[in-house]
């Protein structure tokens, strides 16, 4: 680990004097003080994007959620919980040349969220009100000033891929979108391998399913020539 | 640990051939394939209850949910998601001399729950309906045929600690009630060290602040001392 990064450093790679934003991992939005709603995801596909990026010379600055995997070394790490303290920590790290927002930020978190624990109502069930989370991609995507060159966006879906991630593209106004099957029977969500389509303004790019760390060395190479061509 | 392991079984502590069937960690409650609902449980404090009733020579069934530390060596691990997984791996485990129910159970499900991933609705927010789970612990307590000799539940209260904990244990008709204060500013949920009150028939006894590992070894003997006076 330590060669690999002294060799990025003394390395005069691609992205060399680019600074690349990425998001990694699920959020956790509060229910009450003990209780939360989560998601899957392992945070290893970020991991291996912010990897990727540094092995190409990039100061990388990962914000990542509570995920199950490592921060790799040679980054500045911003550690978050929620949808809200992952925007507030994307504004702080803006200006970049690059986004990669690899996180699966929860859409929506829970509004009437309890200092204390959540006691039942009378028919035992909780009721829950639910507030729409802060689009990170959208906003960056369509910031009039100080817009990364390159913003790169993840879709995960369980049907439909290529159309759910083709219709995330244009209505986030990102460059490209990093779309993903994680129907059950994959077993991509939580695993070590990925089936990726990448999405672009000239349409959809199957990639043979591989390891999580090469789709991100690939990534990283294509993200490496969008920004220096 | 090995050598922990070999004393246990060739000491001839005061639990050998008595089976304790122990639940920890939190469960998570699906709401699509990719959300769920979860607990800060760590399942620290239930690992530490399996270790040290192994070490008295017990036979110990660990029935865990999704944890975030490992289960201990030398006990019988049946790893389960959900409220309904757990309620049904304690059925299987049964009978048992004595049960630790010590998982955080979430008390209900998103009965809602979808096989596709939940897309927004109209106004771009969730609606979740509930359902109630099973009441492991007032079930087991209550149970005519086969109810262990002694049933001790956890309370995980944020405020009035012994006020609620008291009318759990009448509420759920188990024996004990293992009671501790996860209010944020004590900063025990997902910590290291637990403030216990144990609520028995007699009323309520307050233990001192203490690492997770010398509260199990207490509660051990005490188990010990029931299961053989």
């Amino acid at each position: 680990e330590i060669v690999t990064e002294i060799i990025a450093k003394l390395s005069d790679g691609p992205l060399q004097g680019k600074r690349i934003l990425v998001t990694s991992g699920p959020t956790h939005e509060p229910i009450d003080p003990v209780r939360y709603i989560a998601n899957r995801s392992s945070g290893a596909q970020g991991a291996a994007m912010a990897r990727a990026l540094r092995d190409l010379g990039a100061e990388v600055v990962f914000i990542t959620g509570p995920a199950s995997v490592c921060p790799p070394e040679g980054v500045t790490v911003v550690a978050v919980e929620t949808a809200e303290q992952m925007s507030e920590a994307v504004d702080s790290a803006l200006p970049a040349d690059a986004g990669v927002f690899a996180a699966a930020v929860s859409d929506w978190r829970v509004v009437n969220a309890s200092d204390q624990k959540l006691k039942k109502s009378k028919d035992g069930l909780p009721v829950m009100e639910f507030a729409e989370n802060p689009d990170i991609l959208k906003r960056v995507s369509h910031l009039e000033k100080g817009r990364p060159d390159l913003v790169v966006g993840f879709a995960a879906e369980t049907n439909d891929v290529i159309e759910y991630a083709t219709a995330k593209r244009l209505r986030k106004g990102c460059d490209w979108i990093v779309a993903n099957d994680v129907s059950p029977a994959t077993g991509i969500m939580g695993g070590s391998e990925n089936a990726v389509v990448l999405i672009g303004e000239n349409g959809a790019e199957e990639w043979p399913r591989m390891g999580k760390d090469q789709v991100a060395q690939q990534l990283a190479q294509r993200i490496a020539q969008a920004l220096t061509s």
